[in-house]
């Protein structure tokens, strides 16, 4: 979610001319744009996967993602599998806070033409996924349209002193992902590829992501987590976002990512679908200094691998170090099904 | 929003093929077929204009209202005007139930031709509805899409002891509508009439809505209304919801009816504009006999009007009473730009 409570005049839209189209202008300073306008007094949550509201000692965490057929997921894909999508994307932005859930509401654009039998599955699939992580679909509206348009709104709750935001990564901090990376990727090239060389779990990563709602709780509850956010968008998105956020640089280790055996054994580059891709719901998070070892150990209960990447810099540069040489880390990454 | 917290076994989709289309099961079935899917333990705020999660002595709500360019505004609609509206019709459903608005979500799929001024006038209009009713537009998601579709969805918050729902009303309960009738259908006449026959204050009603924020809040507060809902739907489609839910019928006197001036003097059939155009974002509820003179006279506070239409009877009818002959409420309503 773009999260719209704002206040940092630097990043408000002066430059953007207001007669360029949305295509000239990108989504980027679309979003400038918004925040400009709708500009108000709070900056907690800034930036951040869900927006923030008070709530005595909590916050509630407010979420929304849109996912259109054919550019979130292909042309065809199972009723099921569209309806544990939308949940889940909605679910993994909560997750990244160290929320826990408390329901999902769904509206659902469909084309007149779908069966009964298949939006019959889409309800299956949002209530499963819901199910899965403790939650439920608790409404929705239903309207027609050309093309399967879910959008999903996700609520859910953290305490103030555990929240975890964007904002708060410090140079000299350990820079960590949950997971592995690049299943995604690996995914999309058993779809894309021909002849289909498949990789189940890649495909399952990639439609059926696995909300990482049980490990971001017990992430925000060591209180050792100084900034966190998902990995929908790429990896070096995301380090480009908590860059600009934080006013930090990274420093990535090349051989220290947990590339998926996956990615090797479908033939994609590693550096595109581990650096660029995204798609992995994983958490990327960083974490005080020396207690690395302490937060690894807890999210182990989890079953989920923590893997330090690198870390977190004074100086502004997003950096990938490959075989002691240094790269520069691209602002990219992909709209899939496009 | 269509509240999938829902436990009656005989509203299930028992009877729906799951082999035919959207087009032939109709929104009414493809309803019924989520909701048997999705069937939850909870039955509070069954069939509601939000969803409905408990919270100590409260209850959040929770609501989802998509507008589809074409469809809810006509193309060619000024930016302004669709931010508020996306907006205001979701929080029209937390009105409805005596909430207080704790703030909104907007998902805005936009087709990259519009300009960067149309998406700043969007933001306005929703900044604007928002501030009016004391709440904010937190967050949200930018997409694109061939048509303009903006997904709303807000969150409140009312007491349990306060909260109005759409189950509760009683035979002998009297029958009652805030404000007037008809004006959306006036304002719709004036775009649609060749040559235009303008109704300003009807198109305002239509496209930019007030929510009766103020309004809900004082009508939960008298503790007096048995069920409330708004009428975004058509008041005669209205009736047969509340008819069916509470198994309960409707007598309406048609000279009782407060039909705007507007739809007389833009010449439009009143019967039709009243009845069955929708698109009034007015409140529809059922008061305990003996209540009303004292709901009316809080309700004045406000500056809104509350008169009674009819009365709740028994026997499941939807009649009309017009000049002491019977018709019966046709279950109808029109998706506008169609």
């Amino acid at each position: 979610v773009i999260n719209y409570k704002y206040s940092n005049t630097l990043e408000k839209a002066r430059g953007v001319c207001v007669k360029s189209t949305l295509r000239e202008i990108g989504e980027r300073d679309s979003v400038k744009l918004i925040r400009a306008v709708l500009d108000s007094a709070s900056d907690i949550g800034e930036g951040d996967d869900c927006a923030v509201l008070e709530l005595g000692d909590n916050y509630l965490l407010l979420t929304t993602d849109v996912i259109v057929e054919g550019r979130h997921f292909p042309r065809g894909t199972d009723g099921r599998t569209v309806g544990w999508l939308v949940v889940a994307v909605n679910l993994s932005d909560i997750a990244a806070m160290g929320g826990k859930p408390l329901g999902v509401v769904v509206a659902a654009a469909l084309p007149k033409h779908k069966s009964a039998a298949y939006l019959k599955a889409v309800s299956r699939g949002m209530k499963a996924c819901a199910a899965s992580f403790d939650t439920e679909v608790v409404g929705g509206d239903t309207k027609e349209s050309r093309i399967t348009t879910l959008a999903g709104f996700a609520l859910g709750i953290a305490p103030k002193d555990k929240v975890m935001l964007r904002k708060g990564a410090k140079p000299g901090d350990m820079l960590a992902v949950t997971g592995t990376l690049g299943l995604a990727a690996a995914g999309y090239h058993s779809i894309k590829s021909k002849p289909k060389k498949g990789s189940k779990k890649g495909l399952e990563a990639l439609l059926k992501p696995r909300p990482l709602i049980g490990e971001g709780l017990i992430l925000s509850g060591t209180g050792k987590v100084t900034s966190c956010m998902d990995l929908s968008d790429s990896l070096a998105s995301s380090l480009h976002q908590l860059s600009e956020l934080n006013n930090v640089g990274f420093e990535v280790e090349y051989e220290k990512l947990p590339i998926s055996k996956e990615v090797h054994s479908c033939g994609i580059e590693p550096k595109r679908a581990a650096l660029y891709f995204g798609g992995d719901y994983q958490l990327l998070l960083t974490i005080k200094k020396n207690a690395f070892s302490g937060v690894k150990k807890s999210l182990k209960k989890s079953g989920t691998n923590l893997t330090i990447i690198g870390r977190v810099t004074k100086k502004a540069d997003k950096i990938l170090i490959v075989d002691d040489k240094i790269e520069r880390l691209e602002n990219k990454s992909y709209e899939h099904f496009k």
